[in-house]
């Protein structure tokens, strides 16, 4: 076996592409599912809709691949070039399909929408081709077969070209070769230790040594993604390494769940009432909760204490702490949370105050200083953190850690930070 | 002039793109800034660091393009080719250059690390290369002529790939170019007004019939770009355009300008005090204007008043109101704001209250229907607005459309939206 026959590539068509309108966002969808299929991606291209153009390019490209997805071109405009270069390149010619057209027609129809005689041009496919029906739009797709290379082309919509590239194309180019040895993975997703520190634990796990790891971070949350040849293997190793993390630093095993959905999930189940104060994070806690659908059912709401007077005024935080200890201190916390579990009437109530920066740092509370407060019925608690970064960084993680220090109060699993009598 | 000469392609290295761990943004960026400069993207290419690999798609890409950049793969690392696959593609051979050493020990010293022996991999480049200084890291680019192509090879990390570019590379391309006829971009930002009731207005402009019109939506803004060959030309098109959709609808004529940037540094202008009582937003308009350095300086705060419970303990909203009334009506977005204006302690207090959605909307009501309110010392009003579109789309819209209300009360423009008496 060569490596051309695991070998797969993508060529995108389209001139919105060549002046930087739109991000090729169908080549990376297609290299990151390609993983676990077991093909190689050997080129990443685009070219303009033009037909020579597309012809040369699959030339190059059919020189290290066996097979080539195209993206793209399969409009009913005059740039739509894409079925006229492939027939071109398969030495065929392109005739109207019948069952195609029927096809088009109905969707037209179910959309009250006139089939204008430029439209029937999609009901056009190479002579050889065999059609690839799509379950959304209007273009349907096709394969090609030029002696050992198999082309599919899929229209551009992002949509439609996902779900036919999963639904169709991988299983039959999967099909059409010999060598490929399909891959299984799994996602471990945390928060609050360092990349480094999580890189030397799972280094250390035997398990890990005959499997890809990978590393996506998606800040400030990291994703440790196991891949290897069998489920079993995965599996077993995915546990060996939330053992040597600390399986509470691990908040899902999900490759889509993040930190916020995962709390948002879990308030729901837990039907609590939920009240935020944000000073340095200025609302961007309240925000990632509630850009979830239900998060009405537990979120009370929050207050936005940027200014000292509105601590007070709204939150009840004494003046003369204020004055004592700062605003920025385990005591203001504390009392922030305190005065938003009273008057936003909730169970449970989380704060957040620190220095975001450019400015405001000083020598003992420099930028990137931040407390986390916490108060229930049954009594409040601060926490203080430092991370070093740019402001928004520093609000993305401050919120996060509120996030985490919820998820852990109420999973009962140990609170992060330093603590007053530290 | 045949096509080739003003021709471009690039070519970014690594095996990181090809398995879709990240997206290719240099390419993009490229694309994107390419336009003003005249030339022309023919490819946009991506492989695997492998020497012989990288070579055969400089073969491909010089045939059709005289300039070429080649992204990635400069760093110290054993499997950072990019330099012995463009020697070998130049016909010559790798040498140290001296200049190069002594400037990447200056700046290891400078960042206080040690300097290992296989850092001194990047002061080798082809013998007849001339270099490109890298400004930020330590990965310095540079230049390779073969016959009648030029090659620029820059590092990928895209900070330092886009400042190379801009102040070395496209200046140097355009002087070994004859054909170019560079042009000239104007942007205006706007909100408020559909994309294809502006497209029509645009259109209707004599002056945009000898230029290029480009639209790019950042949902929910509008940004249409003028290009043309001159200044002069340009610039008396946009003072057209702007004319003709309204002045009050364009809050910026800088390409990176946002609406919440132009609120906040209008705000800081003002030297107002600002409040903010947000419910189906649920903190996004105070997440969006605290993220700017310097917020402090007017943002007092928000109540995230998303229970009615919290909008009448905290910011003193009628309770027979939101009986009679609802949450989302005209009277309870001025009650919000009028309380927010008091207990925040504000010259001006803005409010949002309406259906996100999915769930929630009635036959009056339906999911999209949002209310901004406004409050002075002065007075208060409110305006009702409808957005149809999925959850997180009319919680961005109802930001914006409160954001821009804040901007014309403070410029005294006419204020969008249905009022009450209508």
């Amino acid at each position: 076996m060569s490596t051309r026959d695991i070998s797969l590539s993508i060529l995108s068509v389209g001139s919105e592409l060549l002046d930087g309108r739109i991000q090729d966002r169908n080549a990376q969808f297609l290299a990151r599912e390609a993983q676990e299929t077991g093909f190689q991606i050997a080129h990443i291209m685009s070219c303009d809709d033009k037909l020579e153009d597309i012809q040369q390019c699959l030339g190059f490209l059919s020189q290290h691949s066996r097979f080539i997805v195209v993206s793209g071109g399969l409009g009913p405009t005059e740039d739509d070039l894409t079925r006229d270069a492939l027939a071109a390149f398969g030495g065929t010619e392109l005739g109207l399909r019948e069952d195609a057209l029927k096809r088009l027609e109905e969707k037209y129809q179910r959309r009250k929408r006139v089939m204008h005689e430029a439209n029937r041009k999609q009901a056009l496919f190479p002579i050889s081709a065999s059609l690839i029906e799509n379950p959304i739009g209007t273009a349907e797709g096709f394969y090609l077969e030029k002696e050992e290379t198999f082309l599919a082309a899929l229209p551009g919509v992002p949509r439609e070209f996902q779900s036919m590239l999963l639904e169709s194309v991988f299983p039959y180019f999967a099909s059409k070769s010999s060598g490929l040895s399909p891959k299984r993975k799994s996602t471990l997703r945390l928060f609050g230790l360092p990349e480094s520190e999580v890189g030397a634990l799972v280094s250390a796990c035997p398990g890990t040594k005959s499997l890809e790891v990978s590393y996506r971070a998606s800040f400030p949350e990291i994703r440790v993604q196991l891949t290897g040849p069998d489920t079993d293997t995965v599996q077993k190793t995915v546990l060996e390494v939330e053992k040597a993390i600390g399986p509470e630093f691990v908040y899902s095993k999900e490759a889509s769940l993040g930190l916020p959905e995962t709390v948002h999930e879990l308030c729901l189940k837990k039907g609590i009432k939920l009240a935020l104060a944000e000073s340095c994070t200025g609302g961007l806690v309240s925000e990632m909760l509630s850009s979830f659908p239900g998060a009405s059912a537990y979120f009370q709401g929050s207050v936005v204490s940027y200014s000292n007077a509105v601590k007070e005024a709204a939150l009840g935080v004494d003046h003369s702490t204020l004055q004592e200890k700062g605003a920025v201190s385990f005591e203001v916390a504390e009392q922030m949370a305190q005065g938003a579990l009273e008057k936003l009437k909730a169970d449970i109530a989380l704060s957040i105050t620190g220095i975001a920066g450019p400015d405001g740092g000083s020598e003992e509370k420099p930028v990137g200083t931040f407390y986390i407060g916490c108060a229930t019925e049954g009594g409040r608690f601060s926490r203080k953190f430092f991370h070093q970064n740019e402001r928004k960084a520093v609000q993305r993680f401050a919120a996060f850690s509120a996030l985490d220090i919820l998820r852990r109060k109420l999973l009962q699993l140990p609170i992060p930070g330093d603590s007053a009598t530290k």
